[in-house]
């Protein structure tokens, strides 16, 4: 299955949805949210609005359980439109001047004016969803709000815990996954679970698909993990090792910690300076640290598919799911 | 009709939907959440928590209509949370300090941390208005979420134009009202319209609750910005004319600036010091400012009570919507 005329019309219901702003009073803060979504300003183009990901999964997941996907357009930009709030307001939180190569909301219009960005893409989300209702029952309406609205809490949560992680340094590897099950694992989840509800899916079905984004979800971190102290910088596009430099608490840093070693010495010091990093790197790896992501990357992995088969996708949507999901968990070669 | 049940609820209601988050590994992140909301930390109580209005609106124009107002609890919930989402944001925005005589949110734990806790309190109030399902047909529910998010990307409209307006010399009356629509009016609109929703009202029914909290929000934003430069500040709490030092586009001010007098030149030149508010509000008074304010809370006033007739509400609920609107809009004598 080609997938670009699904991003194609992803691209026009998103536009769609955010043209609600669009109004001679509005349009500077319109323009704002054009910007994030990287149709306009400096640098717009594909290289800025992302990969689309979410949607085309919510599209692939309804599709392959026999359903039409331009039915749940609406949901498909739902999700993306909750990923962008994430993201804005991640930006400031973080302190993050860059996003795709690009001067970040907060950066270009203010703190005051991003925060106010990332509520009305959070608002316009749930406008999204609602609009389900032109196209399917009031109680396929309701779930599908009830799953999306639950997943933002679960977002919330895994930013709580994100950020309270970065003044400790007791952390251990058991509290890895509670916090990347919010952060990640819970949106790639619901745009499966809600593909699936949409497409007619039973609860068994609906049950598979989720199981697949979680995964899919987890997988996609530990590899980012991994990717971040050990990966090629001509392929990540950010230099390799940065989130040592950052103080990230990832996968393999809390393995690192647990071993008890050189590394979790020098981590309790304080910041990794640059300069240090390659060694660092190297010492975390003959620690375990490189390993335990792997095994752990290697599990996701292996369950995610094994999810993904128990769903049973039909059709060239299903084909395109597996071959969406074999790129994405082998972006590391 | 004794209110005091109704509140009681309220607060029983809010506390449950916020408990979602008290579990071990938020605990912390709950407590965020409750200081705000008023119940716990330095300063806990009735003072902290507001008054409520909101969701008291929500559960009157329920029951006024004849139905029961335990059964839309959910919905009283939603839109008191979300008027505390927009209050934690507009905090940041605002770099405010204090709220309801206490340290705000992002001054006790940071501007991050104070971000998420109004995204969680915004989340919760979509999950809120979702439990209505428990009690009422679906595509109600679908009715009274698409409600509430509309009158969210006013909120943020709202904000938008506020924060865009404090850079402005050049506004005009005509500026304020789209303002203040979506600043104050919006949400007092949605806890009317969805109360008459849930209460069972027709099309003709709802629209006159929707008018009359349209209404009643303006005058009651009019008469803020008066007592904020000629209110007393026994009865205020608030220093009278520090809504002049904050540079606040207010009713009187724009009525100011559109009499391009002694006021306006005075206004133009950059911010008002303390020592210069008492003689600059007298000014302001002269030119007009003060007659147009009360002129326009006077109609505004007169259109609420007209719609609150038209949508001749029942009972022993109907008087207390009656005694409530006397209230507030008395507040300033």
């Amino acid at each position: 299955m080609d997938t670009k005329p699904l991003l194609s019309a992803i691209e026009s219901e998103l536009q769609r949805q955010i043209s609600r702003l669009d109004a001679s009073r509005t349009e500077p803060f319109h323009e704002m949210l054009t910007y994030h979504m990287g149709w306009t300003g400096e640098g717009a183009g594909p290289e800025a609005t992302g990969k689309r990901i979410r949607p085309l999964l919510v599209l692939l997941c309804t599709s392959s359980c026999g359903a039409d996907w331009e039915s749940v357009l609406p949901a498909a930009a739902a999700v993306e439109l909750v990923h962008n709030f994430s993201l804005v307001h991640d930006d400031i939180q973080d302190n993050s001047d860059k996003r795709r190569g690009r001067p970040t909301t907060w950066v270009k219009w203010g703190m005051p004016m991003a925060i106010n960005v990332g509520d009305a893409l959070f608002v316009m989300s749930n406008q999204a969803i609602i609009e389900l209702k032109e196209k399917h029952p009031p109680e396929t309406v309701v779930k599908a709000a009830e799953i999306l609205h639950n997943t933002c809490l679960d977002l919330t949560r895994g930013q709580f815990m994100d950020m309270s992680f970065e003044e400790r340094k007791d952390l251990a590897v058991e509290d890895y996954w509670p916090m990347v099950s919010g952060k990640t694992a819970a949106l790639l989840s619901a745009c499966c679970h809600i593909g699936a509800l949409l497409g007619g899916g039973d609860e068994a079905k609906q049950d598979a698909y989720r199981a697949f984004g979680h995964y899919l979800g987890l997988t996609f971190q530990v590899q980012d993990d991994i990717l971040g102290i050990w990966g090629d910088e001509a392929l990540t596009g950010k230099s390799a090792a940065s989130d040592l430099v950052e103080g990230k608490n990832s996968l393999p840093v809390l393995a690192g910690l647990g071993a008890n070693g050189k590394f979790a010495a020098r981590w309790k010091q304080g910041p990794i300076r640059a300069d240090e990093v390659q060694e660092l790197a190297r010492v975390l790896a003959g620690e375990g640290g490189y390993e335990t992501a792997t095994a752990a990357a290697k599990q996701m992995t292996d369950l995610a598919l094994m999810s993904l088969r128990e769903a049973d996708p039909q059709g060239e949507a299903g084909d395109a799911l597996f071959a969406l999901t074999d790129k994405l968990l082998k972006r590391s070669q």
